[in-house]
Formats: structure tokens, C-alpha cells, sequence
């Protein structure tokens, strides 16, 4: 095995972000890896050669069924890639080693019928499967349950509701969490179906089943047995590549959970702004904030998964540039789609970090009640205009914008002028009696009680994708 | 209604494009225009202020329902837009014009309750819908519908397949072009349900219900009854925004169709080049190729096509860009959004005239069969390789490829040498007479019967998507 | 003159931009309409017929020579449409019409030796070097003076430093403002050269200058000499095409300008923040900030600058794929090179907004002073840590960092705690006064004299982008 | 060192385009690596130190600059990570390992009045102008050399220009070729004058040079001494960072460079269809073309190109959302950064197959010819309706137009049709005697006479750039 320092890497993945997530790009390391590329190839060979088997009927049937299944142990990539410097084709050398692995009888079976691609566009589909499955999926689970813990904990806690960055109405913070309960939720459950839809292909050289059909009655037949072996099906047409928007729909569905996370991101950078600070991110006691400003508490992580949304999210120009091959193919997509890979671990590694800051984040109450009130009741302006215009005020959003800019102007408080005005004041207090059940002198010291359906909606969310994430549990596990 | 020279436009789609699809753009005006904006919106406000109608259970509770229905007709945006002048904010003029046309009974209710993006999102969501429905959709079927005459039409036609640009085996013209019927069908059918969920809100300034909450006990039934009138279901969970992803996922899928038919359009220009000239595209008599070059005939509407893709696909960023809002919302999508309607329009108009090449096509047989034999029967290398496989010779790869080395070195057809050998000779005709039923001589002198099963894929292609596409045409008719 | 309802456009460009900024964009139409490609394919094609009334030595010469010059006041737009309508060719169309128009003399001379990209391509040049100086630059020019303004007059204005959206250190508002002084001028210094070196062509068909060798010895002379009566040279090579990175360098850096002023909106819109409050942009009396909320005051100008700048950034990805063009041509460029247009007008709205809100900003000083002391002289940390390494300890961040720790537990002042430390203090103290020459009490009760050299760089930058400014204005007027 | 097995890696950079380029990216790895990183960062600690050592006029000086300068070879990458993990703070924990490497004296100017950015932004300035000198221009000249060969080689070898992937009029192939040798000569020029001015800086944790006012009189001049031992200059201003756009700059233009060999790789992808075959890449006897398809020889090596230009390209849309920085910065741009690494390591990949195919580039001078006379004599139409035109006739294009609609009809030559109408055939023959000095039948029979100045412009070109690069070369060598 050829070894070298990872510090000599040259891709940020393959030595910073590696050491930061290193269980987890360990793992990736089996789906995404040049090693596993060959393991997925070798998968996808034994399958073919299974298929052959069975279809000449061996005598020595279950031992030769036996010996494919080893094959995966059998090949290592080194030798492949030395293979290749002769034969300047990857699946070429492939096919060479493993023919000198395997016994006399099924050597003439090994890649018969298959063309390259046949081979790689299987592969990948496999690949890009599992290890959706098994990682991605399983970081996306574990930051909507931490989403779901948040959302229900703080589904009472009083926030403002902020829109152009200007306070708005109230709501609560558990509301606010729970926007990324429901849109991460339907996001990760496209994923889970767009993954279980990858294809393979038998096809062979153009798509048209050629060679195949050189050998067998029902050529689809033998492509739809082979790729059972895998637990594919083929995609419904092929030239020499599987359809691309299989894989294509997939990674544009990744690319939008990655918004997602990047919206949530930004959100938690300015909650933590100096003259905010309604969260935290952790910080631990011999952590540095600046190599200059012995005062920082960056909130760093959250800038790092913008940060790595900025990297990759715009990748996806190369995904739909992967669409277009001319004719039955041509080979420029080949360097690109190896870097799906790249955008893969890229897309998990802020998931990591999301997931990090997420399960340790920290909710200052103090400073969400503080905010609240930093306007003093104007944000209950828009409940007076409501409540006015319910008690039947023709011109009530033009009356309570005046009494606003009075408000700036001298300084005071919304409720201060409102009951200055008695047949105004009369017509919100009895509207609020008779909706709320409470009387105006408590609803305007009250911010907080303006809060609409924010705990409701925080938890029917957590409660449904509880239930749904149950569901995908079933079958990542 | 201000007019204006319209060579003074400056963008394209509304002088150039407009012109070279008047009825098309006329169509998509209703739709996308700024006209229509104002009409939407008006429907959504109609809707709205039935619902506050039926809530208080008016007496004259019939006419005004009806006052409410004619709302969409009294309203021009010209009108709003002086408003706008003075308030500097859209929604709340259009609100102003509105209480200006309506009775005074209902004045109050006009807009009660609801935001301004209450309405926008609404509108948007409906306008999209339905230019969808009605325009997008129809063009796509149009064009699926020329696929499936030609993929049929031309299913035995014989083709040399090419990867890499290079001839590699033989299909049909058929087979080719089912290609883009199978990738078009279903990228046609997500495109039909994206566009069924889109989704509308009526959850106030920061999507928690804060202000309806005031007026009913039930506001997300207020907010059901309303969208209702609109056939449209709320938003899963609102900030002042519907969830951005219903939207962003259809025009992802847009996007797609999108490089399929740039993948179509390449095909189709490189099968005009001249040394390859299997298509043509209508040409009139009248019609000049170069202001210089009398004998040119450019493939211009493919290229045309595939210059629209390059304009247009690269948006996809900024809808991915609109997913991110600062908290419960900042307005940094709102003039990017608008801009979703030029999109819109560059695609109708690449699908407009691709619908015109494939309307006219001319396929020249002759070119095709002379193509499919221009390297000789070296198009049987492979067919070669797989027959002597088959017959058990394990190492046939390498003996075939040597044997197409010498060749190309000597400018000799595949089966002179083959037949040299009289071992491999033999071997591959028996195995021909086999499997595919004919004797070698008659093999190698008519490559075009080594297509596999390109008939057979041709016509299930397209008798699966004729059927898919009727189920779509009772959707939009 | 085709006329229509320009609420019935589809680019919002062409209706809300347009009159949004109606002045501006009646401008732009000069160069960017319609009506403007025709014009100015007029001018070139009279600067080829000059070229060849010179070169004929026409006994006419000067009668002719103004017939070419009024040319372009002959030919109308959509005469030139009506035409291509036949010839499916817009420059043959033009050609035509030209044709007509013109004394028999000249009429053989109209478009000889030419190709239609010979004209189009050097239109292309000719109109974005006028629309840069005419427009853009000037748009930029008034930017640049609205900057250098406010920095100069808030050059001694404290301000708190923000990194991460944590407060760091003071600065003055005058010196955050320079940052865009120094970015906007170098890029506009930039703007104005590759203007300047806009390329022309009269090379033929495929740039070899086939044609033209027919007619003159020297055809390099020949296209030197057309291109001069323009004010343009010519492209050092060219294909059909002008070499497109003479116009793509342009783009770019018109990006660079954009990137620029989004961020100088994002500071805009995050100093509007509810708790930040430095800058106010300007708002009427009757304006209407929410339509439910009637206190709202929003940023929206800068975000309607960060949204157009979402709408038009990413747009470089097509600039870039027009790079590609085969062999000596194909048309893919065609259709998106017409979208420039959109490009510089959006821009252009962006600029112009840009301008509306620094030309009316409001500046709150009793907020910026506030927020500077919003964490006590927390912001002094770093200056602690220097004094007190400067006066020879060792580990002096390590120790100021435990004392902010310290601070922030128990809501105490850096000052009140230092104090304490009898050594540290003394060490401070001394080391001040030798170098800023004032006591540690003075220093630590006012934390804007920690502003290093904020303000000889406001003043600096200021003064040399005035007179760098100058320096273009003398090439724009 | 930690060590890793490649195959392990996951990006394709880090194994796969690694062991394909392995002198490339050993080299690359110098400046591109984690490694790389951290020796750069302490260039920067080294050349502060250095200045601080001069301002306090030690009397040890000289031995305390040599400790200064040997510092490089004293600090590995992996003792920082692991003081990192207790930091989490990359510089503070590279600070503290110098500061355990270096002698008591120099022991507190370590880092002294230096935010992290400082360093960190003047070592990428510092490895990026490396790279790009070392590395990247040595690259971008090999190649300009090569087509500069090729361009003077085949300066007289004939070829059809083709335009709309059609024939056109005839070129020479050295013509073709030296459209990229002027292209690609300009970009070169660009990087190298961009690489040249990148930026350091030394003004702080907010750019205002706080920290360092409370030790000199003239920061400024402190910031350009420590910087002059690096050979940079400093940011026109900086707040935590280097102004953006001196990288960006570079990185557009790379991007430019990457254009113009994507183009050629698609030249040179279209010039090896079968139908084409002008040119061919090396293939070596025991490579294999496919896996199923013995007789298959693929453009691969361009077609990589190409694909590489897929993947890399529109990552500039990161490299311009890394222009915004909220105020005095935020860390958003922090990963997204480091992946310039992989950006200049992809675009070094497509170089070196460039230079690869471009130096083993076999030319079928016989396809060239056949080609060129594949539409018999209907290359020289143009010719002809100039000649005619020339000659007086006012109605030239349309008459010719007509007559090669005819010649296709009955399959003629156009010189055929011409000489049966005897004016038209004595006006052109009598016209090339007086401008070319050959006769019509000679023309006609020579369509490679019509080359206009293919010749001289591909001479010329390749004299100019010869020289040009020499210039370039004293700078890189």
C-alpha cells in the first residue's frame, strides 16, 4: 500500500477537514475512496459473474457462485492501478486482475457481455446509495432530532420575531427551530427516496443491449438479474451511460438540504452578534476567540458551515453540465462526476459541525426576554391595528403607523398614547376581552402573550417528524 | 396604460425573443407579466376577503361574495403603481386601490389579518401553477409528442452509435432518439407534481398566526378556507415566507428538462456537421446561412437552443441563493424572485424552438447508411470479441484488438482478416448461426443487423410515454 | 413603430426596473435596446463603406462619404425586422435595407468583404465601451464621490470594529466606509481601461481574412482603417468571432464592482439591525414600512441591492461557457451574449439604488457611541495585552485572557479588574503614557482613542480616489 | 507524520489526479498542502520577528535574525494540529509552538501586534504568487511553447475552416492553432502581472493598526518593512483582511486560462470524429480504447480536459461570494478559502494533459486535404460572390446563393454551374488575374489558394509570443 503524509494531501478534505471529522471520514473513506471505487467495481463484476453461472448452468454451480463472492476480498486497488499504467483504461485492468485471481472455468465469463460503463455507472449508483444510506442520512437524522429536542424544549420561550433584522411581532424560539423541523424533515425524506432510486445498467457499449443480445434470448432479462444481485434496478434507458437524472435529482436534493443548513447557520450567527446574544455556541474553557483579542467568543462554527455551503453549494453547475454527453456518450464527464465524492464529504463535514454546534448550543433567556422588550410595546403595533380595525376602525393601519412615529419621535411607549385616546383604547380593550380574554392594560405590558399559533405549530412539527424520522430509521438501521 | 416602443426594451425576451414567439410570449404574459402580478394578487385578496365574508356571516352575504369575485376586473396596475409612489410599498397600494372600488361594508375586511407576503407568496405560488399547466407543460408535451413520432417513425432506421465521437457499434435512428423520450417523460412528470404542491400562506408577519389569532379560534382553518378558494394548501410551516423549497424543487426540475433538451439540441447540431449530415433542419428558399457564405446551412435553431441553456441553466444559483432569509425573513429575495419569470420565459422560448426543429426535421437515410459503414465492419469489433468469447477462446479481447490494429494499418475490412484464421472464423460463425440464427458472410457485410435490441426499446419507450402523456393531458386540458 | 403595454412585459426590467429608475434606463436603451444593436450595426457597416469610397478613390468621395455618415438616421429597426422575417439572416436583413436606402453608386459596396460577425462583434464593442462611459462608469463615478464624502466627514466619527459580529476594536465609521473608497475606485480605475480596450474585427468568415485579399493587398490596413473611424483597433486574432476575452475581462470586473457593493449592503443592512441602529437609510412620511406592521422601518434599499446582486452575480458562469466556441465558430454565443443587456442594466438599478441610499443616509451617533461601550471597555483587551507585552511579560495574552473570563462572570469592567493587579496596571500605565502620552484611567474611561490610524486612512484614501476620480471624469466627459 | 494510504483519500486530487500527475503534485504539494500552510504562516511569524529585532535595535541582532530565519525548519505541521486540539485556535496554537522553539530574548515578539489574519492572508498572498510562478506559468508557458510549434509547423498545412460546424472557407491548420497561441499569450501575460501584485498586511485585528500604534510612530512603515522581506506589498487598506479582489483578480483570470484550453480541447475533441479525423492523440500499443469495443481509439485526453473544466470553472462564483465580509469580517470565507488549493491543483491537472496531448499530437495531412475538398468547390462560394461583387455585380450574393442551391440539387461542382454563365465566369476569372494573379480554372481547382492571411497571422503570432514568453521566463526562472 503506497502511504504518505497527509499533511502533503492537497485537498483541505484530505488532511484538515480528515483530522476534524476523522471517525466520520473514516467511514465516508469506504464509499468515497479511490479504494472503494474499486471494491464497488469488483461488486458489480461478481454480480455479472454470477449471472453467467447460472445461466450456463455449472455443474459446479455453488462452489463458482462461492469464488465470486469472494472476489471483493480479493483485488486490491494498488494492482489495478498498476495494470492501468499499461493498459491506460481503468475497468480494462480491472478485468485483468481479477482474471488472474479466479479459476480457469469462469475466467472467460469475467466482464463478458459488459461494457466499462456498465461496470462504473453500476457501481456508482451503489456506491452513492450506501453511502447515502449509511452516513448522510444517518448526520441528517441526528440534527432533525436535535432540531426536534430544541423545538419542543423551547417551544414556550418568548422571542421577537424579526424580519428585515427589525423587530416584528413576538413569537417563541422553539417556533423559530421548528422552521428547520419541517423544512430539513420533508428534505430528508426526498433524499431517502431519490437514493433508493439509483440505477444500474447491463446494457452494454451504446445501451442497446449489442453484445448481450449475442448470448441471450431476453437480454434485459440478464441485466435486470444482475443488478438484483445489487439491489438495483436498471435504469429505463441507457445509452452508455445510465440516465443521469437518477444520480442528477439526488445531488440537487442534497444541495437543498445544504440551504437548509446554511439558512439555519446564518440564523445562529446573528443570534450571537454582540448586541443580540440570544444563543451561544459552546466554548470551552482553554479555547482561544482571537490570537489578538483576548475578549472573543466567535460564533466560528456556524461562519464554518456557511462557509463550506459557499465551497460546494455552487457545484451543482457541474452537476447539470454532467447532463449533456453527446451522442451514445462522451467521456467529459468522467474527471467531473469523481468529484462527487468531494461535494459529499464536503455536505457531511458541515453536518458535522452542525450537529456539534446544535447539541451544545446555548439559549440565553435573559437576553431573548431583554430583546423582546428593546422596543418597549411596538411590537404589539400590529395587534392594535388589528384589534382596532376587528372593533370596526375604517382607517386603523394609517391611525396606529401615526401614533408610531409620535412613539420614535418623543421617545414613549405605544400603549402611553393609545390610552390617551379613549374611544381608541375602549374599542382594543373590549376587542381583547372578548378574543384574548384578557383586558389591554395587561396585553401591552405583555409582549410575549402576542405570540399567535408559535407553540402550537412548534409542537405538532416536533411530533410529526418524530414520527417520520421513526420510519427512515427503519431503513438506514 | 403607458406603451412604449418596444425596440426600446432592453432585454431580449421582450423585444427579440417576443417577437420570434409573439403568440407563445402573449400566452406567457398572462402569467408572468407585471399585469398579472397585480391581477394575482388581486385573486388572492378576493379570497381573503371572502373568507371574512362567510366568517361573519354577512346578510347580504351573496352579493357581496359576488362583489369579491369581481374584484380581478376592476383593478389595473397602473393605478397601483401611482399609489405606490406615495406608500413606496406595493401591497399596501394595491390595498389602498382595492378599498377605493369596494362597497364600504366590506372596506374593513379588505386585507384584515394578512401581510403583505401573505399575498405576494399566494400569488406567486399561484401564478406559477398555472403558467405551468398552462404553457410550460403543453410545449413539453408538444415536444414529447414529436420525440415519440420520430423515436417510432425511425425505430429500424439504421445508425452507427458513437461514443466519443467515434463510430462504436450499430443502433437505429429510433433508438437514438428514445434516448430523450424516456428522459424528457419523466422529467415531464415530476414537473406536473412539483407544480400541483406548490403552496400558499396566510400565517401573518413571521408566520405564526399572530394576528388572525386575534380574529378566529381557529386560524389555521381560516388560512385552509382561504387558500381553498385558490385550490391551493398552505405552506407545511411559514415564516413571513412559504417554505422556499416547494417552489425551488420545480425550478430545479425545470432546470432539468432543460439539459435534456441541450443534450438533444448537441446531438442534433453535431449530426448536422458536414462530414456527418444524418439530419438536416428545415431550410427555407428564401432563407440566407451567411451574409458571406452563399452555400451555408447553419443548424441555427439548435445552436439557438443551446445558447439559451448557457443563458439560463446558471440561474438555478440564485434560486438556490433564495433559500436562504435572514430569520423570519430578510427582503434580499425579492427582485431575484421576480426574475423567475425571465427563466420561465427563456425556457418556453428554447422549448418553442426546439418544438420547430423537431416539427421539420430531415433525416437523410443515405448519410446514415453511409456513416454506419465508413470504418468498414470495424463497427463488428466488438460482436467479434463477444462470438469468439462465447465460443470459449479466452483471451478474445486482445486477439481482436491486434487484429484491428492491423487493419487500420492496412486499410483492410475486419472480416478479411478474420476469415484468414480459420479457427476464429469458424468459431464465430457457428456461434452466429447459433444464437442470432445467420452464417458469418452475411453478418460482417450488414453491420446494421448488429443493433440489439434498439427496435424492441424504440417502440416500448415510446408506447409507455404516449400513454403517460394522455395522463397528463387530462391534468392540463 | 410596434408599441405595447409595457405592464404586458415579462422582464421585470422592463416594467418595474424600468420605472423604477426611468430616467436611468431610458439611457441605457441608447446602447442596450433593440433599436440600439440596429443603430450601431449601422455605424459600422458606414464606417466599411467609407473604407471602401476612400479606397476606390471615388471622384464623389466627399458627397459619398456623407451619405455614409446619415446612414443612421435612415434605417429604422423594425423595417430591418420585416425584412428578416424573409431572410431568416438578421445582418443579410440589414443589408437589404441599407440597400435601399442608398445611391446606386454605393450599393455594391455595402457589406463587401464583410461577414456578418465582422459588424455584429464590433457593434457588440462599440456599444459597451459607450454604455460603460456613458453610463455605468458615471453611475459608479457618483458611488465612488458619495464614499469618499462620508468617509471624509465621518473620518473622526467613533465607531465599535466588528469581526464575526462580535465587537473587537474602535475604529470610525469614516475609516469603514473608506474600505469601499479603496476596493470601488481600484475597480473602477479597472472598469475604465478594459473598456477603453474593446476590440473591433473585419477579418471575414472564419478571421482569415479570405475576402478581403481578393480586394486589397494589405487587408490587415483595411480592417485597422474601418475600425479607426470608430475609435476602436482590432482584435489581435480572430475567428469569426472577436477574441471574447477582450469583452469577458470587462464582465468580470463589472462582477468585481458588484461583489463590492453587495457587501457594502450587507453592512448597511446589518448596521439597520433593531439593536444596532448606526445608519438609518431615508424614509418619507408617507411611506409604509410593513402592511400589517406599522412601525416597521426596513432596510430595503440595501436589500434590494443584495437581491439584485443574486439575480445578476452568478450570471458569470455564462460569460465564462461563452469562451467555447468550435473550431472557427458556432453559435452558442449567440443568444446569450444578448443578455449582456440584462446584466449591465441590472446592475446599473443596483447602482443606482446604491446611490439613492448613501446620497440620503442617516447617520446615529448617539447609537455608535453607545454600542461602543456596550461591553465596557471590553473592547480594550487587546490594547491591554500589547501595553503589557510591550512592557515585557511574557504571557501577557494569556493573562488578559483569564481577566476578560473573569469580567464577563462577574459583569465587572477590564479596567475595575486590572486595577486590582497593582503590577499589570503599572505596567500599563507607563507603557501608555510613553507611547500615546495619556494615563491608563483616561485611556480606559474612553475606548475611541483606541482607533489606531483610522483616521489618516479615511482622510488618505479619500483625498487620492478624489483625484483619481478626476483623472476619469476628464475621459468620461 | 501521521500517514495514510492514498487509496484512502478521498478527493480524486489526493489519489487518483495524484498519482496520474505524481512530479506535478509533489511539486504543487510545496505550496498547496497543510504542510505547506503552516511553513508559509511561519514565513510570515519569521519576517514580524525579524522587524521587531530591528526596531529594538538589540545588540545580539545578527544571531536573533539568523534564529529568525532558521524558524522555518524548526516547526512541523503535526506538532501545531496537536496544540490546536487545546486552542482551537489554528494561529494562537502555531505562536505557541514557536514560542517554545525560539530563545527567551525574541520570546515575546512572537506574533507582537499581529491579528491571525495578518498572517495568515500574507502567506496565502505569499503561496499563492509561488505557485502560480513556479508551478502554474511554468505549465502555462510549456504549453504556449507547444502551440507555438505547432502554430509555425502547419502554418501552410490546409484545412476547411468550419463555422456552425460547417465548412466555411479554407484556413491553414497553423492558423487554427494560433488563434489559442494569441488567447492563451495575453491570459499568461495577465496571471503573471495579477500574481505579482498580491497583497500582505500588518494592520490588525480590524485593519486600523490599533495594536501596532501603541508601539511605533509610523505602523504603516512597520507594515511595509516586515513585508518587504517577503517581497510583497501591503493592501491598499485592509480591515481583518487583505482587500479580496488582488487574489480574486488572479483567480477570474485563471479561470480565463481554463477557458481558452477547454476550448481547445474541444477543437481538438470534434477534429478526431471518425468522420473527421485530422488529428489524433498518441496512443501507445498496448492501450486499450474500450473495454468491449477492441477497434475504439477516444479523444480521451481532451475529453479529461474538458471534464476538468467542468468541475473547476464555476467555482469562481465562490470566489466571488467570498468578496462579502460583514464589516470588519466574518469567517464565512475561511473553508471556502482553502479550497483554492484544489481549484489551482485542478486547473495544474488539465495543464499537464494538455501539454501531454499537444506534444504527441499526430496531424493526418491526408484527412486535412480530403476534407477540405469534401463540398468540391463549394468552399470557394464566397470567393466567387466576392470576385463578382469586385467586378461590378450589384446582385453578387443572391446570384450565387442560388447557383450553390443548385449545385447541391444535382450534386455539382459550383465551378460547373459558373463557367455556363460566361459573364459571370469571364468577370471572375478576369478579377483574380488582377488581384491574385491566377486564373479561375486554376481557383477553382485549389481551394487552398483561398487562405486569405492564414499564413502571415500564424507567423506572426508565433514570433510575437515567442518573444513575449522570454520576458516571461526571465521572471520565472
Amino acid at each position: 500500500m503506497e502511504s504518505r503524509d497527509l499533511f502533503k494531501n492537497i485537498s483541505p478534505l484530505d488532511h484538515r477537514y480528515y483530522l476534524a471529522n476523522k471517525n466520520l471520514f473514516e467511514e465516508l473513506s469506504n464509499y468515497l475512496s479511490e479504494e472503494a471505487s474499486t471494491k464497488y467495481c469488483v461488486k458489480v463484476e461478481a454480480a455479472l459473474l454470477k449471472t453467467h453461472i447460472i445461466l450456463n448452468s455449472h455443474k459446479d454451480k455453488e462452489n463458482l457462485l462461492k469464488e465470486a463472492d469472494s472476489l471483493e476480498n480479493l483485488i486490491n486497488p494498488e494492482e489495478v492501478y498498476q495494470e492501468e499504467e499499461k493498459t491506460q483504461h481503468n475497468i480494462r485492468a480491472l478485468v485483468n486482475i481479477i482474471k488472474k485471481h479466479v479459476s480457469d472455468t469462469i475466467k472467460p465469463y469475467i466482464h463478458l457481455g459488459a461494457t466499462s460503463v456498465d461496470i462504473l455507472d453500476t457501481a456508482t449508483s451503489l456506491k452513492i446509495r450506501d453511502v447515502t444510506k449509511n452516513v448522510v442520512l444517518k448526520l441528517l437524522m441526528e440534527i432533525e432530532e436535535l432540531l426536534i429536542d430544541i423545538s419542543s424544549r423551547e417551544a414556550e420561550t418568548p422571542q421577537v420575531g424579526r424580519t428585515h433584522g427589525q423587530h416584528a411581532v413576538p413569537i417563541t424560539l422553539g417556533f423559530a427551530i421548528s422552521e428547520y423541523v419541517a423544512r430539513l424533515g420533508k428534505s430528508i425524506i426526498e433524499i431517502t427516496n431519490k437514493s433508493k432510486d439509483l440505477r444500474g445498467k447491463l446494457s452494454g457499449a451504446v445501451g442497446a443491449y449489442n453484445s448481450t443480445s449475442l448470448m441471450v434470448k431476453n437480454p434485459l432479462q440478464m441485466e435486470e438479474d444482475t443488478l438484483s444481485y445489487l439491489g438495483l434496478k436498471p435504469s429505463e434507458y441507457s445509452t452508455q451511460l445510465v440516465e443521469p437524472e437518477y444520480l442528477l435529482r439526488l445531488l440537487l436534493e442534497m444541495n437543498v438540504a445544504f440551504g437548509i443548513i446554511a439558512n439555519l447557520a446564518d440564523d445562529l450567527r446573528h443570534l450571537q452578534r454582540s448586541e443580540i446574544s440570544e444563543i451561544k455556541e459552546m466554548f470551552t474553557e482553554t479555547q482561544v476567540g482571537s490570537s489578538t483579542m483576548p475578549q472573543k467568543r466567535n460564533p466560528w462554527n456556524s461562519e464554518h458551515v456557511k462557509s463550506l455551503w459557499k465551497t460546494f453549494a455552487p457545484r451543482v453547475i457541474t452537476f447539470y453540465m454532467d447532463q449533456i454527453s453527446e451522442h451514445q456518450r462522451d467521456l467529459t464527464n468522467s474527471a467531473s462526476q469523481r468529484f462527487i465524492a468531494d461535494y459529499i464529504a464536503g455536505f457531511c463535514a458541515a453536518l458535522n459541525r452542525m450537529k456539534k454546534v446544535l447539541s451544545t448550543l446555548y439559549v440565553d433567556k435573559d437576553n431573548l426576554r431583554k430583546n423582546l422588550s428593546f422596543t418597549g410595546d411596538l411590537v404589539l403595533s400590529e395587534a392594535a391595528y388589528i384589534l382596532l380595525s376587528c372593533a370596526g376602525e375604517p382607517d386603523a393601519h394609517e391611525k396606529i403607523r401615526k401614533i408610531t412615529i409620535e412613539c420614535e419621535k418623543n421617545n414613549k411607549k405605544l400603549s402611553e398614547l393609545l390610552i390617551k385616546d379613549k374611544d381608541i383604547w375602549d374599542k382594543i380593550d373590549s376587542q381583547l376581552k372578548k378574543t384574548v380574554g384578557i383586558n389591554a392594560s395587561v396585553f401591552f405590558s405583555n409582549p410575549e402573550y402576542y405570540r399567535g399559533q408559535s407553540v402550537l405549530k412548534a409542537k405538532e412539527l416536533s411530533k410529526k417528524y418524530r414520527s417520520e424520522m421513526l420510519k427512515i430509521k427503519e431503513y438506514i438501521l
